[in-house]
């Protein structure tokens, strides 16, 4: 009875593998290469406390009581700021908080998604995208990527066919910096293409960033936002990756037309973010110890990202491929095509190393790929861990080699 | 050009008189019955202070890492006993944590709500109830309120109707305990007869509760919930009004598939609530901080529901009618109808005292009422403020008096 009740936003809604296979990799005796979080060495739970401690003497009424559902002043003054250092010019009226980036999402589908709206998404895209666009009933169309990123001429291609039938796009999602699963960014000549094809035919680029600021190797990308000057671009971003994901604390950059849309469907949506959260966030950024933990965070990661490059190389056997990420918090591999990434992670739960599988990024793609986060585990279970995955392919590989003699003859 | 891509959804949103109007209220020479604050005098911020200092040492990683999109399974166990006291008797299965009980509205009318879908609401009814549904395009019909709560002689006389013309309602919703803005409660007798009335007529009960415990007067009632046998009652509870607002936790119950649906809904709007709010609510609920906070509330209130009936017998004229509240925030104002809250409104602030006027409450009616809040102004503010008030009432009746005898000559 329940089942016929649900609306049509609710129907769609697909259980997202990703999340519901963190549950089995929660053993502690796993090595996981899942989930995306930030590694719990370096939270600086010691810093936190004392400047919570001190708020909750100070400021107790920003700390406790309810905030502005656009966000508190004093945040979004240190946004401002924050985005200067990335040649992102704004005012405080061209910026909501949000409950960490993934309520950026949510909001944007709400204010530009009517069902069956075409929305362009990179393949392999990021899970949580993909499902608050689904959750509005978009229309995804999957635009692949190479290593520079999204593929601009088939993006082109695509578009005048939408054209040519009379239909548009409301926006393209992407992760420019660093993308999640690739690890790999647009290159800087295709974002200033995307901007000029967004003018040309008419969409909004929603540009989510949770992770130019970890960058570890090579020349820093302008973001899409900081060469944007016709207000084409939406920006999201998050202190999740660079400080803390417990406090939820994001931010949504627009045209002042847009934020007050968004600030109408936040009211009805949640009313405010965390205050706590926010305080904390505008006092440990004034005070750098948010730049103090990107420096922290910078260091470490790139030590991770270098052992999982190394171990790669290492154990992977010659037919497996991967993309070497400048920084963020993942890897892609890609298997040979005849290799199914889903059955071979019943196989490595089995020897206690996990990851997270093609599929989940995309509609029906990458069933021979998955993707590695190396934010989490240390460099010693980094190692153990690829070693430990090598050799679950390889012998997969030997089977099937010797499955294809066996036809042969 | 931008207006025209907005979704229907944001095309319905409609700015919220109240919170708009709260930016009018803030400064601070206004004395205001206006915002739905908890007092900022009684605010726990020394308890909160130690326990958060301690939980930073001791349990980190639960504090600032992300947390299940379900909720930490500890708070869901002590909402499990906490819910106990109210002999609503459920499984940690049946809850869901959201970012205060505002986001369990705009995830239920997620998922239930279809553009067009009959939604019942009270009339008045809370703000945010009203603009979760519209959000998602339900179509509100109100049904009008007494001293006992909802008339259900005209929501039966709404359901038969209905009925004949082969449509049904998804869900009605409302604040049963306390009512915002009316500050009444549903009589018990009602309370079983709604459920009756799901049953015969097949929709959901949304009974959004985030007053209960603050009851000053008279007796108990039992929640819808705790008289639901069949799974017929969706339950939002909140530790904003009861504890702290910033932190953003709440709670929703329901029958185990709809937490399910819930919890999909979730993972895409913010992937998770605050962890650092939910292990304080936790720890706090479990070392009796939270209890200790209801006494302390239930007494402060008190003191100034009654300060502000006593004023309002005092220094209102007596044309006006206002409700009496045994517990929560409001008291609910009705001016004689050839007066306009809006307009009075005007006048008041002139002489720096707020309210809400009551068309906010509702689709197109309270122009002559008003909702006062007693939570956060002191003792002498309340008398003051009553009694500026009472002098402008006066003052509108008296030259509204002169108008019509010069009419009448």
């Amino acid at each position: 009875m329940l089942k016929q009740r649900f609306s049509d936003n609710a129907k769609q809604m697909r259980n997202s593998e990703i999340r519901e296979f963190f549950k089995l990799t929660e053993k502690p005796e796993i090595i996981s290469f899942a989930g995306g979080f930030p590694s719990k060495e370096c939270l600086p739970s010691e810093e936190i406390r004392e400047v919570s401690s001190r708020l909750l003497m100070e400021a107790e009424e920003e700390m406790l009581q309810y905030s502005a559902t656009e966000g508190q002043k004093d945040l979004r003054e240190y946004i401002v700021d924050f985005m200067a250092q990335k040649k992102i010019d704004v005012g405080i009226e061209n910026i909501m908080i949000t409950s960490g980036a993934q309520q950026g999402l949510d909001l944007v589908s709400k204010i530009f998604i009517n069902p069956g709206d075409k929305v362009i998404t990179e393949a392999p895209s990021y899970v949580g995208g993909l499902g608050a666009i689904r959750n509005y009933q978009g229309d995804i169309i999957s635009i692949k990527v190479d290593e520079n990123g999204l593929r601009l001429d088939l993006l082109e291609e695509k578009l005048k066919e939408l054209t040519k039938r009379g239909q548009s796009v409301k926006f393209i999602y992407l992760v420019a910096d660093f993308n999640n699963p690739t690890g790999l960014s647009l290159a800087i000549e295709r974002r200033k293409e995307l901007l000029k094809l967004a003018k040309k035919y008419e969409f909004l680029i929603l540009e989510d960033d949770p992770y130019s600021d970890l960058r570890y190797k090579g020349i820093e990308k302008p973001n899409i936002k900081s060469l944007d000057k016709e207000d084409h671009v939406i920006y999201l971003g998050s202190f999740s990756k660079i400080f803390i994901p417990g406090i939820r604390v994001g931010w949504v950059i627009a045209a002042e037309e847009i934020i007050q849309k968004l600030i109408l469907a936040k009211q009805s949506t949640d009313l405010c973010s965390n205050s706590m959260g926010q305080k904390l966030v505008t006092t440990c950024g004034r005070e750098g110890i948010i730049d103090d933990q990107i420096k922290k965070l910078r260091q470490l990661y790139c030590s991770r990202r270098d052992m999982m490059m190394k171990s790669l190389k290492e154990y992977f056997p010659s037919e497996v491929r991967w993309t070497e990420p400048e920084g963020g918090f993942y890897t892609w591999v890609q298997l040979p095509t005849f290799l199914n990434s889903k059955d071979l992670l019943f196989k490595a739960i089995e020897e206690n190393v996990a990851y997270v599988s093609g599929t989940a990024f995309s509609n029906n793609q990458g069933q021979n790929a998955f993707r590695l986060s190396f934010s989490q585990p240390t460099l010693d279970e980094i190692e153990e861990g690829i070693y430990r995955l090598g050799k679950i392919i390889k012998k997969e590989l030997n089977s099937s080699r010797v499955r294809n003699q066996r036809c042969i003859k």
